[in-house]
Parts: C-alpha cells; structure tokens; sequence
C-alpha cells in the first residue's frame, strides 16, 4: 500500500494514542510525537515507530497535518509557544474554537472525533462520527482526506453546532456515567455488585438506539408516582448530593413531558 | 417436555407481556390473564393461550402461582379486591413491600426482574438479573423453581437492599435516559441527528460493564474545567432546566471524586 498522510501529532493522551495507532494502521507515517513530559512522547511514539520531543522547536517542519490532541485548556498556551508550520493545523477537541489558530497559521481546521477515549481500550475508529471544521476548501480537502482514513461517518458543522454536540456529549456520556457511578454506590452501600445493572444499562443503551429516547422515558417520574419518589427520597435522606439530584431530574422528566405534550 | 407450573397473570402491560411470553416458551400453562380492560387482556391471553378476563372473582383458584404485575401504585387496590387464593401470589415490583400480601394470603414473595420492558421489544429473560424474596421456605422454593425457568442470574434479597436496587435502576435506567433526551433536544435544536451520538452511548454504555464507572469518568466537571463548563452554561442561557442539571451533576461529578480522594 503507498504511503499516506504525514504527520505529528501533539498529545499523548487518550484522543493522541487512539489517533495516532488507528493512523498507524492506515499506513500513515507518524513523523514525530510531543508531549511537554518525556517518557509519555516515547511511550506513544514507541508503539506507531515516530520520533518523540518534549521541545516544541524540533518537530519536523514539513508534515502534512500537525494533530493537537491535548487538553482543551492547554491548546492555547501550547499555540503560543509553536513556531509556523507550513502543512495543515487542527485540533481535535469539542470546545476549542478553531479561530484559536488564526493568528498565526494559514491552513487549520478541527477534526473532533464524537467518542470517549480511553488508552486502554482500542476504539474501532470506522463508526466514530467525526465532525469536521476547516479554514479554505484546501484545508477542508486535506482534513477530509485524513477523516477519511479513520471513519466513515464524517459532518461537517459549523463552531455553533460543535458547541451544541459537545454539550451533547456531557449529558449522554459523562452525566450517564455519573448517574451509573451513582447507581454503583447506592448497591456498594448494600453489599450487592454493580454487575446486576449490566443488563439493564445495555437495553437502556440499545434502546436510544433504536428509537427516540424522549418517546422510551420509564419508572416513577414520567408516571409522576409520588408515593414512589417519595419512598425514594426518603431512602436517600443521607445522601443530600444524590437526593437533589433525583428531584431535579425526575423533575426536569416531568416538566419535559408537560411540555411537549401540552405543544 | 412435562408441563411446568400452571400460573395466573394479572396484568398486561410491559412486564406482564414479556413475562407471560417467557414462561409460556418455558412450557407454563397461562392459565388466564387478568386486566381492567378487558381487550387488553385478550390481546396478550391470545399470544399465549390463555383465557382473558376483567373480573377478580372469575379467576381459577388452582393455579400455581399467581403473578402480580400491574403499576405499583395499582397493587394494593387490586389485592383488596381480589379473593384468597391457596397457590404462591408474587408481584414483581421494585418498590412494593413484600408485606402487601401479609393480610390475606399464606404463600407470597417478590420477584423483581432488573430490566426495563416495553410491549414491542423482545427480551431474553435469560440474562435479566432476578430479585427474590419469599415469605417462608415453601414458598421460597415455588418462587426459586419460577425464576429459574426465566434467568440463570438469581440473587435472594431482602426489602431493604430491593429499595436500593429500585433507585439504582431509577438513576441507571430512567435518568440515563432523561440524559440521552436532553442531548437530544441539544442536538435537533442544530439540526443534527440523535444518531450521532449512538457509538459514543454504545462506548459509555459497554465501559460501565467492563469496570467500575466511577474510575471512568471523563469530561470537564472531573477535571474540574472551569472554562469549558462556563461556555457550556453560557450555551445553555435559554434552557433553564438543562441548565440547572449541568450544574448540579458537575458538582455532584466533582464532590465525589473529591470525596473519594479525601479519604
């Protein structure tokens, strides 16, 4: 297979590794990983045979695409210290605005991959949504060219549906996990194992993906049981974190329902 | 096959249906299902021939086992009508005392499959976690022979630790869900489709179940982002409701890890 993509990515986090492996795998050379710590650049780079710097003056300058893939709050302050690069910039993140390069960069874009990344666990890549952004129509021809290799599932939206998308993603992945992690203390409080909501949290999973999950709404709150969520918050009565939030949101189920039937 | 046990369904909503489905693939005899409404007896009466009927007083007394699953708000009015029976009587909801039957009745238990049903959806019983209790060893036996026809996956409870389960699967289930509809609602107001979001809930959903979700947590509440969360408030100005969620689940996200590392 002919050679693709170059590239350097900067990060070695969870999005970096998963990049930069499923990059690897689509015969890409890696030229070079940064990471401000060492070792984390040499153990990323290890595995997709790049080079690794913590200098942000000795990345190769003639890449094709420099993927920043570090935390949301440091994009701006690792922009600041990097010098020009002739080939396409993008970051990889939900809430960084892509204008964070303007200033200094001719060709940059964003490539936000709609996943959770973990770098233990190895991502199938090809049904990642991955949403695109770019500056020209020769940066989106290059952004394009590079989702390509990862996914089949590619949009491209504008900084405002971004936004949106990863507020989105709050609420269906990391608000989810809180609401299991939840669920995880209430049986630990119990001495019963978390693993007898497995089933349950896979159909509730499979089912918003086989319908709309405002029309699937189950269990005391949308039948506005108040003996039931009455019973429950009394259970609650210590653990005040978890009790507010049982009202807000069999709350927020109820006034959701109101609303919408009373269109 | 010999036939098994013989058994009266009262009820037929979600968990009525998928339970009478089960046993009757089981090789149980249904011998009659019960509703208020009488078509809505027959509808399920006739998918496992059985007879239908909308009166207490007309059900056989030689059953088995007598199988409440109506709303939990409608158990207690429907066991004040309905006559003594000599056979096993259980209902199968999460938040009913066991005590219910106390009164009128000599054999009774509870039987809590841990699984969120709907009419259409076919659900192997199999791996649906079972919640028992009985009121003495006989009956412990009939409800345990029961389940053991539906799922290989049987715990024995108590009242208290049912409670928690409830509220677990309420927080695991149902707020999950309100999640889901609430990144949703983000997403149609852009006009992008829910279906962007699928393989990120499939991810969150298959995390959960290979590891304890309070070491998976991911998003800016954990890292305690305060800039990406005012952004996302910001979004949120004309959505009070989802608004009012977002901050108290990143609290509630960062309290615990803090509490937890606290310790």
């Amino acid at each position: 297979m002919a050679q693709n993509l170059s590239i350097v990515i900067l990060g070695s986090g969870n999005v970096a590794t998963q990049l930069a492996l499923a990059l690897k795998r689509r015969n890409c050379s890696i030229l070079s990983i940064y990471s401000k710590t060492l070792a984390n650049a040499q153990t990323l780079a290890a595995k997709v045979k790049a080079a690794a710097t913590n200098s942000l003056t000795q990345l190769p300058q003639n890449a094709d695409v420099y993927i920043v893939a570090v935390k949301d709050d440091a994009i701006e302050e690792l922009l600041s210290k990097l010098v020009f690069v002739p080939g396409l910039i993008i970051h990889t993140s939900g809430s960084v605005s892509s204008s964070v390069f303007a200033k200094k960069f001719a060709s940059y874009g964003v490539l936000y991959p709609l996943q959770t990344f973990t770098k233990t666990r190895s991502i199938d890549f090809k049904k990642v949504p991955i949403l695109l952004e770019a500056n020209s129509p020769k940066a989106f021809k290059l952004i394009k060219q590079l989702a390509s290799l990862l996914s089949k599932n590619i949009t491209v939206i504008n900084s405002e549906q971004r936004k949106a998308v990863h507020i989105a993603a709050v609420f269906a992945c990391n608000f989810t996990n809180h609401m299991f992690t939840v669920a995880e203390q209430l049986l630990q409080q119990q001495e019963l194992p978390f693993s007898l909501l497995h089933p349950l949290i896979q159909e509730t999973a499979a089912k918003a993906q086989k319908g709309s999950p405002q029309f699937l709404q189950t269990g005391p709150a949308i039948r506005n049981d108040k003996k039931v969520m009455n019973q429950h918050l009394s259970f609650l009565k210590n653990e005040k974190g978890f009790k507010k939030i049982y009202t807000l949101v069999s709350k927020s189920i109820l006034d959701f329902t109101n609303r919408n039937e009373g269109k």
